[in-house]
């Protein structure tokens, strides 16, 4: 299971909006078959290690982190491929909450008389598919903020001047939380200040995993009044965009073209949670917010946000400079405890990966 | 030489002024006699080695941190302690660069024909004499600023209000921070908002190793124009207090007692580096600055700064809260980079320690 854990994460990138699965077929203690979803239309993991296997995956035990599908989808049921191919047992690391699985393709092995064992590491598939399950079980897509900040917790001077502050390994390792991402979400403050291109550049993968760049993450700006200009970098290239603006917001001809989504004006912006609800309905599993301080503002105060991503590079920047959140705090009962799972030195910055204890 | 090393740390907390010194004597491969600084007046680490060892010091090999000095100050010189009870050879960690040493103390062996070697782990011994080795090579203490923050970068609410951002273990550790200084440093500010007694508490410690109040870290406030009130938690108890002001501020009856200090009025404030020479007049080796956002952000401004210790807890506290240094840079090209020495995790805490790469 282990080994069908690390190969699920070799389709993290492109298996969207399907989960990144793995499966490891294994016959008197060899392995003679092994899986990980394809790209979504094509094979899913437990497909792909009954091709690999052929003839030996008979009477073979599987080993897949989640639940073979029982519906036919873009692809044939799964549990269907197993039972024909004639395995003898499936361990399971979790049940895929999906409704249209849920339990189906473990019973319908069952009825098969194969052996089923289920939970296997169940742990470890729940951190890796975190975004998916959360959007199975709750109808919402899971929220991270990145944060790059100095160490006195500002993102820009006061000018919006802010290249660079963290270094060349952070800025890579934001490229790999983007391409696992199904939507990277901005705000028109960021856009109209950084013109951020907001790609998934191959220069920094091995283009063996990563998907072209139409089906890489969605491109998605909070517009409120549609002042994205057509020559925003965010509307360039392959790589899909949405504007997110409210009802009856001005269209100008040269955005005509570009998608967008309207959603009754609440205050005087969107709701976040509305927001969510619309990613979530198009199948976004993850979710990575770069934004300014106003919108990871209201992100956190929404009580949506999953996870803070916070990069801290060793330079102040000083007391004129942006705040990281607009959170506009008065008493040190309102401040916003945070529980940390994670911390490494990425090049001369350090990353904290913080769990926001209101995130609903 | 790593367990002089050790045995020294034992007198660091009450040394001061003078540099905390281990000692070890080896004869036929066993340990004979051991010894650390005791508090000034008392013993240096020779001499309570060599008690330690009585006739056993006679053809041993010495281990001492730093040269043994050559002079009589509070107490006899060490070289020739060594040469009476006939060490038959002195290995060295580092050369005392007090100039009543420097080298002397290591010539006045040679010529009694003791054999000497000198450099053994001097960068351990470096990093643990610091701020001595600097105030006798510079003129001046080594200044550590000390900074409790929330993860964005803020230390108390608009308001004031700020207990406690930092758990309990970090609020221990600063406290060790404290006993090590020779002078914790703060400005009025904080003394009128805080009302912080800046002491070195009991409780927290072993008493075996502490001094009594009266030889504890002095307490000194930058008080410009003499707003201390006398009721202040830091001028009470036997623990020493100093307020540095400008020349001819009008100082209330209530104040006659306490002690002080004048300063020329630079711009409208007192000047961080007369502070530091007056400091190191007085033997202070190590500075711990903890203070408000004016104080911090002008001592590291005036390029005097040699560390920062900041202590981060994983709690957002709003963008209205106070900023972590007064630092009103504009451009990027302004930022202060800085040098990560060491991160550990204090309880629930991150704690960094910095070097400021402008410290002079």
């Amino acid at each position: 299971m282990a080994r069908a854990l690390r190969l699920a994460d070799r389709g993290k990138y492109w298996a969207r909006p399907n989960p990144h699965v793995g499966c490891v077929l294994v016959r008197d203690s060899a392995i003679v078959g092994e899986g990980f979803t394809q790209p979504a239309g094509g094979d899913h993991a437990e497909v792909m290690a009954l091709k690999s296997a052929g003839d030996a995956a008979r009477g073979s035990t599987a080993y897949v982190t989640l639940e073979p599908c029982a519906h036919e989808g873009r692809t044939p049921p799964c549990s269907q491929a197993l039972i024909k191919a004639g395995v003898a047992r499936v361990v399971v690391g979790l049940r895929d909450p999906n409704p249209k699985v849920d339990g189906g393709g473990l019973s319908d092995l069952v009825a098969a008389g194969i052996d089923v064992t289920e939970g296997l590491m169940a742990d470890q598939v729940e951190l890796q598919l975190a975004g998916f399950l959360l959007r199975q079980r709750r109808g919402r897509p899971r929220l991270r903020i990145k944060l790059a900040m100095s160490l006195d917790g500002r993102t820009a001077m006061a000018s919006g001047e802010s290249q660079w502050i963290t270094g060349a390994d952070a800025r890579r390792d934001v490229q790999r939380l983007r391409a696992e991402s199904c939507a990277i979400l901005t705000g028109i403050g960021t856009v109209l200040s950084d013109d951020c291109a907001l790609t998934v550049r191959d220069a920094f993968f091995d283009d063996e995993f990563l998907p072209p760049p139409e089906r890489r993450a969605l491109r998605v700006v909070t517009d409120t009044h549609l002042r994205t200009p057509s020559s925003a970098a965010v509307l360039q290239g392959a790589q899909p965009s949405l504007l997110l603006h409210a009802q009856g917001a001005p269209c100008t001809a040269s955005l005509a073209n570009v998608e967008r989504l309207a959603f009754p004006l609440v205050g005087d912006g969107l709701d976040p949670a509305q927001i969510l609800a619309a990613l979530a309905a198009r199948e976004c599993n993850e979710i990575l917010l770069e934004s300014g301080p106003t919108l990871a503002g209201a992100m956190l105060q929404s009580g949506l946000a999953d996870q803070l991503i916070v990069y801290i590079a060793p330079v102040l920047l000083g007391s004129r400079a942006r705040p990281l959140f607009e959170l506009p705090f008065d008493r040190m009962a309102e401040a916003l405890r945070l529980r940390l799972l994670d911390r490494r030195q990425i090049g001369a910055d350090q990353r904290f990966v913080f769990e926001s204890q209101k995130a609903g």
